[in-house]
């Protein structure tokens, strides 16, 4: 079993970071979110002057056992035509890329299709897609931990690239019903209150998608350990993620959290390792039923409410622009000592 | 009498523009905000490949006679030494605009100093500072007329200069106190729920805020048209942001709307001419009570929630990102025509 070793920063920095902080020449909390970002990214980098350098996005992407169910609405090709059409510079994900000057690395974790990675696709396909959980276990104990592996491998590339900032997301028709099953074993909060409508169910397929998850649940008599719950539901793309999450906060990396798939891996990374949530920025809250909850049960605040549903890490890329903002604010906002300027409230 | 001629955009481009914004790989609506956004900015630019040029942030500067009455906790000398502090790049708006790539236009409305033109100011200055609208109006009418001109003769110069997208901005100690007068008297919305913290006044400071205002609106005996209204508690700098907004809408230019202050200026704007709100995006809502009154009066939905309330446009070129990515992906994004994807939900 592949192990971390996640500490939360340092304290120690914190209130000399505070201080530089409340003397920028503005009334002190005026720019709200940027300085507690500013204060966040000063800790996790240990510096009064942080830096975003070659921020990237990673995409993982799978297919789900559970499709078999008639639980999405998109038919299963979608994940291995998105997969490719994101190479070709197209998608959602890749105007977002170039606008914020994100590198973008596509991986294979377990895609029903055999991709050309000519393309650039990195292959770290674990298995043609998971098992379906409603009758076993989504993928073995030895397949999630070549997940977390091979997450983490790919988060290692990009350190070794230069970057410290990275932002994650997913394309997997079904990973919806993966991430409900995982709110509601990791939170408490009921199943009916973690389903909704993917990439656009009608109120009847979401009623047969909760009847489905629900079946799932009951068939389940696996011993409710986190190692066990992420293997037993989770997509191979959303195991990976969860090992990215946790490499990215031992090498001390920002990271950008996006839509529900993914606060559901970083809430399924936290159970196994409650430190990576020091490393993440939540960037946004999209309308599946159940992210606002999920965000709640996390303590976290995320960034944006652009009602983006597209996954891909769009959410997370969108709100890098303020990430940058805290951190450009300071390293060149005047204090009150450096400018003539009266120091106001 | 400065007048202007303002239409709505033309409806007919309207359901060309949704198609192609549906074609989109993505699920229909997937992009949330982004796809209202494209819609409103095609509309405005009556094209179906919308182009932001140049965006140029304006910053309106002035003071007011009603700080005399110990409404603000700030010193009214903050108002003169923050208009030079922006010439020197160290400020709040400052490190945005490089961010961002928006030109900064800082012009002195009405600042009770014998500022440095030669910095780069626009002299605009209409007297230095308004009257003391507890007493007496703040400007006369041949006042009030030239800060339209001026605000529009600014706006012109930006549109000279190849700009089809700007935010507006200010820098007033005191021009909380007019904003809150503003809307009061335009929304009906009871005084006490306009007023609030300002720049950081304790309760006790709110308290006496709120009372010199009450009795500024006693003291009122003015016909209560719109123009009477402005020109009685407005700020220069505000009157001027008003006939700037007017300008922008009736070029055709977008335009980003900051926070408490520049959301009362386009509200006084609307009351002259209802169509100026096609052209407007709201930015930013911010922490000072009212706004959020203000915002749902007004219909808006701001793009960000990040507790701002600097002022100088912060809250505005912040939100500009995201209007960038929605111009982007109406242009970069493949329609399900051009990419073998099959067409999703």
């Amino acid at each position: 079993m592949k192990t971390f070793h996640i500490l939360p920063p340092d304290e120690q920095i914190r209130s000399q970071l505070q201080a530089k902080i409340d003397n920028l020449t503005k009334p002190k909390g005026s720019l709200g979110t940027l300085e507690s970002l500013a204060l966040q990214i000063g800790m996790i980098q240990q510096t009064l002057s942080p830096r975003l350098n070659h921020p990237q996005n990673i995409i993982f992407c799978a297919d789900h056992g559970i499709t078999e169910e008639g639980v999405s609405v998109s038919p299963r090709e979608v994940t291995w035509q998105q997969t490719i059409h994101f190479t070709q510079g197209g998608g959602g994900v890749n105007f977002l890329c170039r606008q914020h000057g994100f590198g973008l690395k596509i991986v294979d974790s377990g895609v029903d299709y055999d991709l050309p990675y000519k393309l650039g696709i990195i292959d770290k396909k674990v298995r043609k897609g998971t098992r379906n959980f409603l009758h076993e276990a989504a993928m073995t104990e030895e397949e999630a931990c070549r997940c977390l592996e091979y997450g983490a491998e790919v988060v290692r590339q990009c350190h070794a690239e230069g970057s410290n900032l990275l932002s994650f997301g997913e394309m997997g028709i079904g990973n919806t019903s993966a991430s409900s099953l995982w709110m509601t074993l990791f939170t408490g909060i009921p199943l009916e209150q973690c389903v909704g409508a993917g990439s656009g169910l009608s109120n009847e397929g979401i009623s047969h998608k909760l009847s489905v998850l629900q079946q799932a649940l009951e068939n389940y008599t696996g011993d409710h350990s986190p190692m066990d719950i992420i293997r037993y539901f989770g997509g191979l793309e959303m195991v990976m993620a969860v090992g990215a999450m946790l490499q990215a906060a031992e090498l001390g990396m920002v990271m950008l959290v996006d839509g529900f798939i993914m606060t559901a891996c970083i809430l399924a990374a936290s159970r196994l390792y409650p430190a990576v949530l020091h490393y993440a920025i939540f960037g946004h809250q999209g309308d599946e039923s159940g992210h606002r909850l999920l965000l709640e049960a996390l303590g976290a605040h995320p960034l944006l409410h652009l009602g983006l549903r597209l996954g891909e890490g769009t959410g997370a890329i969108c709100a890098f622009p303020i990430v940058d903002s805290a951190v450009r604010m300071i390293n060149e906002m005047d204090s009150f000592l450096g400018a003539s300027v009266t120091k106001y409230f």
